[in-house]
């Protein structure tokens, strides 16, 4: 019997409706496989713990996290509570930076059973590779007053090493895809760091003759995933570019309630976090109908990561199953409860196995 | 008779076959009207230029460009020639900076006769106010060796006066149109420059009790522009993110090719520069079937900037009823050349005003 140890942080919002049935789903999971176990310890770090502590976690919450196989976390953020970067830094990017997490993969394909904002969404079937450690989220900078003006200044750092990292990557998934990687860059209007990443992109293509490359600017790159997503197979992007890349991505699948997300630490030193890209939603809150799909999705993304790949697969399948059957919250055009979904696929994933 | 100055910059690519074609327009649009008349002046400044002397334009190009009433571009860029962001920072930047065109408009809309790539891309109607002349794009920077790693340095710098300036800017044309305006932020990712916009667009909108507000991260905002791109009427913008949303925009409307651009001098000490979305478009080059809407829309918007408003609207009316009737080429489903879209609407013109 494996067992795997996840920490589990619902977080704010809707991550508190959508993670305790992907749970279950979970639950189901192992059931079904018979031959492992999940160990889940929540922890209530969000925004409630701001007010009523001053932080988003306590200050060995590292340490505590530190011990697990992973990270199972909901959303984060309620500007209501807590200014939205000192929620984000207290704690999802804090945890991106300190358990080196220097990737962020996230998938975005054609998806059966939903209705695509595209005319013609066929078959795409992409994979965004985000820089998840440094570049334009960076906590260096700050503000000057000058006269009567003042101004804000914010530091993007990028390393030769965090750079490369994430391409390498990306060069290493598409040999296991189509072969086919795409630079995401702005090195016409950013000065400094986008031609830096151009050439490092340049070096790291080098290495890999039979993958076919490909680099456009952002501006063009975001219009080409309305225009023809099908082109691409690996993206690889920096941290604001990839974020902007994959809500787009999940805009074009149908819904930015189902894309999900892993953070990866490469290097094995520290747990990997599983969180999809979409917020906690304040404007839902309450009402059942969050789509569980990103999490459920996302949790599918922790068992590849455990090696558990084939009950991967097939829960993914179940879950575009359930989504074309039109089991499905009203966001993407249902009228079925973030419960009832679960529920939906644990009953298929029982039956899909126990045949 | 009013007589209008204007530099015009084919520069690089489809830069030389829109703008040619973009002047016979115009020239027509004198004719009709009668009381006005362009005096073009045409520089060759370039990538090719760039080949030659090597800089994209001659050390006094400022002064010269300094004594006309505007300036009218077509694209730069051919990295064959030139790395981007020499050849850009090197003209056009340079001319949006030194010219303080610290406002560059977009609009995009719905617009007659194009297949939107957007299942319902019913009449939207916005207009993106982008910041043009600091933010994200910034000279300051750099790299450093650090043993046996690299880190190249990219600030971002955000000045009150000049987020305050776009923002004001940005509520008075609400103020004209359906009183709406949005704020395009990431004050959750990016730590010091975002978190600043976000204050002054809260200290501005106080002066702006009749207009509407909102304000999104730019990733769901992105996203937002396909899912329901009529939420919007104006949107303020970073640098960076202004650049994204407008090319998003043109792709809604159905094509990159048809989008237009003013970058304008607000304090009246230099020529305001009209330059439409699309960058030179190697691939196509030389066909003859570059689209020239984009070009001839901007030509619109200076006219609008001259205060023919009028002639801008019927101009732009006219442009959308040829697109419709099909007369329009290759990149937006049609068969015909630039050279034959630009002779419809020059004839169109004539007939609309001699009647
Ligand atoms: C060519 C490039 C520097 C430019 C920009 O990003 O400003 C272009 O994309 C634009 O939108 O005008
Ligand atoms: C909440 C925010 C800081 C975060 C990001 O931009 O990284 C989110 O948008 C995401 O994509 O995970």
């Amino acid at each position: 019997m494996k067992k795997f140890e996840v920490a589990v942080i619902p977080g704010d919002g809707i991550g508190k409706e959508v993670v305790p049935v992907s749970l279950k789903v979970l639950e189901t999971v192992a059931e079904v496989h018979g031959g492992i176990k999940f160990d889940f310890q929540s922890f209530p770090w969000s925004s409630d713990y701001y007010v009523e502590h001053g932080k988003m976690m306590p200050d060995d919450g590292l340490k505590i996290l530190k011990n697990f196989d992973s990270i199972f976390l909901g959303a984060i953020g309620n500007p209501a509570l807590v200014q939205d970067h000192i929620a984000l830094w207290g704690l999802l990017i804090k945890i991106r930076r300190e358990f080196e997490q220097s990737i962020n993969i996230r998938p975005a394909k054609y998806f059966k059973g939903l209705k695509s904002p595209l005319v013609n969404p066929n078959d795409f079937d992409l994979i965004v590779v985000r820089e998840n450690s440094e570049g334009e989220y960076s906590e260096v900078g700050g503000r000057i007053h000058k006269g009567d003006d003042e101004l804000a200044i914010q530091n993007a750092i990028f390393t030769k090493k965090g750079t490369e990292r994430a391409m390498h990557y990306a060069f290493e998934l598409a040999k296991k895809r189509r072969g086919h990687v795409t630079s995401a860059t702005k090195s016409n209007g950013i000065f400094h760091s986008m031609p830096f990443w151009d050439e490092v992109f340049n070096e790291v293509k080098e290495e890999y003759q039979d993958v076919q490359t490909a680099s456009y600017h952002i501006d063009a790159l975001a219009a080409f995933f309305l225009t023809r997503p099908q082109i691409f197979d690996v993206i690889v992007a920096s941290n604001l570019f990839g974020d902007i890349l994959t809500d787009i991505g999940g805009a074009i699948m149908g819904s930015i309630g189902i894309a999900p997300a892993a953070n990866i630490n490469l290097n094995g030193k520290y747990p990997s976090m599983f969180e999809p890209v979409h917020g906690s939603a304040p404007d839902i809150v309450g009402k059942g109908i969050a789509n569980p799909i990103g999490q459920i999705w996302t949790a599918k993304m922790m068992l590849d990561h455990f090696g558990e790949e084939e009950l991967g697969s097939k829960l993914l399948d179940i879950i575009e199953d359930v989504t074309n059957d039109g089991i499905k919250t009203p966001d993407i055009g249902g009228t079925s409860s973030t419960e009832e979904v679960a529920d939906e696929i644990c009953r298929r994933l029982k039956k899909a196995v126990s045949v």
